[in-house]
């Protein structure tokens, strides 16, 4: 563990500090829209976008692209995209008619501050164009069109945005297997990590093998991922979230520790770690990066 | 008159009609998701797609490939992409928090049929669909991402969405000025189809010049369709619509009727209809299916 908790520190304080703002310097460029877009629907674009969070989706990109020998300038715009795509899924959640949520990140969400019409429209308007991003993408045209794809099928009916309408069926019809929980999960967060990582393996033009593997890496960390946020929203404080806590047990939500207990829970997430480095390493990608991030994405706190 | 009648007669009865019913087997094709999406979440998105309408963008699609010479077969993802981005933007334009329409083409809206929380879904599901359709289209990939560009820019938040921001803000702020009118319907509908006619002309590799008369054309007949539309609700009954009518002079929305007089907003859409007609003619494009739709778009009554 003490080997894990280096490499935590590595990845945080020296890999990703550079990365990040190199992301954060393309969506600045991103979101710098003309004046053919409204001034306060732009404002209510970058408000969300600004609001933060950890850039894993970005990061996840560039460390992919990195991992299968391409170029990061090149990966840059499709990590800003991932953003785009993430935040206008925040935004829509969480609206009156969604999860309703008034706090993200420690701030107003988007309807609260804007209004629930521009709100709407935000969302639209960052899904749409990360697609625009995308299709700017300084790479051969065969490989843009695979990020699209990847893009688009990762983050629409049959993945993100299905995940999301299983999840609220969910609430009412209610469900008790872990198989179901996970088919939400995989849908809802796992398969835009998925593109994610397959985007930058694209870019890198990545055989389908690492591709493959790619997925498999995805599929455990995004699942990993969610079993972390729900152990972090039964033990954590709202100070140290910057959003509520327990609204999962108070909404009646299926989460992996009501379901597997938290021991269990805990052990389920590591196994998936385990499993998303031999994925990598199968497959020849030796990447301290994705290997680092993989274990973090179950240690952090936050 | 007769004879501009007789080229309409010859549109709506001959030459669109086999248009459409490829257009209705796309849409069909399109929307064959697997069961990754929610039963409920795929029957929303079809709901408002079968809801018909005159998929006018679509049919723009197909006749600007026609005019440039291109392969009907090849356009058709395109044509239903872009029904689908038309369908999401009335799904949420219908919204409680937006326009509030309980009816939409003599139907119970999206959000009245599967509540709201399924219908912004099914709007994000539309929306991120049409880009991954537009990515599976069967030309050089270049045309491709040119394509993607296209739909992107003009339904975003410097076209479409922007437009409807635009309009919103317009009902509590106020305009007076035709300039400022119209800067929001060419957002609001005028990109939209701009991008259905240049994807059409992409598609089928038509040149800058080309392109740029197609744009013209867009922006003249997305113009007039406005007015016409304007005129509609002034003049005609909700059977006649299939919708409420009167609507806009209640919300004291600012129309063309309202701001010119309804003659010189006749006479306004009639000079659009000739200039559209022009510009084709000008960069080389006959095509009798564009002119004679130039003119319905003006004449129809519905």
């Amino acid at each position: 563990m003490s080997n894990a908790a280096a490499e935590i520190r590595w990845l945080l304080e020296e890999h990703l500090p550079p990365l990040r703002a190199s992301v954060e310097a393309a969506l600045g460029r991103t979101l710098a829209l003309s004046a053919h877009c409204p001034a306060i629907l732009r404002e209510s674009m970058q408000y969300s976008v600004a609001a933060g969070g950890k850039r894993l989706r970005p990061i996840l990109v560039l460390l992919s692209c990195e991992a299968c020998g391409g170029e990061l300038e090149q990966a840059l715009p499709a990590a800003a995209a991932i953003e785009l795509i993430h935040t206008y899924s925040l935004i829509h959640d969480d609206l009156p008619a969604m999860d309703d949520d008034d706090l993200r990140r420690g701030q107003p969400t988007n309807h609260v501050k804007f209004g629930e019409a521009t709100a709407i429209l935000a969302g639209d308007g960052l899904l749409t164009l990360a697609f625009e991003v995308v299709a700017g993408l300084s790479i051969a045209p065969d490989r843009v069109v695979a990020c699209i794809r990847e893009l688009a099928s990762g983050s629409g009916a049959e993945g993100m945005v299905g995940g999301q309408q299983a999840d609220l069926e969910a609430e009412t019809g209610g469900i008790t297997s872990v198989d179901h929980l996970e088919s939400i999960h995989r849908r809802k967060t796992g398969r835009l990590i998925g593109a994610a990582l397959r985007m930058g393996g694209r870019i890198a033009g990545a055989d389908d093998s690492r591709l493959a593997a790619l997925t498999r890496y995805g599929d455990d960390i995004g699942l990993a991922f969610q079993i972390a946020d729900d152990l972090l929203d039964l033990t954590s404080t709202p100070e140290m979230l910057g959003k509520g806590v327990q609204k999962d047990a108070g909404r009646n939500k299926l989460t992996y520790p009501g379901l597997l207990g938290v021991e269990e829970s805990q052990r389920r997430a590591e196994a998936l770690t385990d499993d998303a480095v031999s994925a990598l390493r199968e497959a020849g990608l030796m990447s301290r990066g994705l290997e680092a991030l993989a274990t973090y994405v179950v240690l952090r706190d936050r």
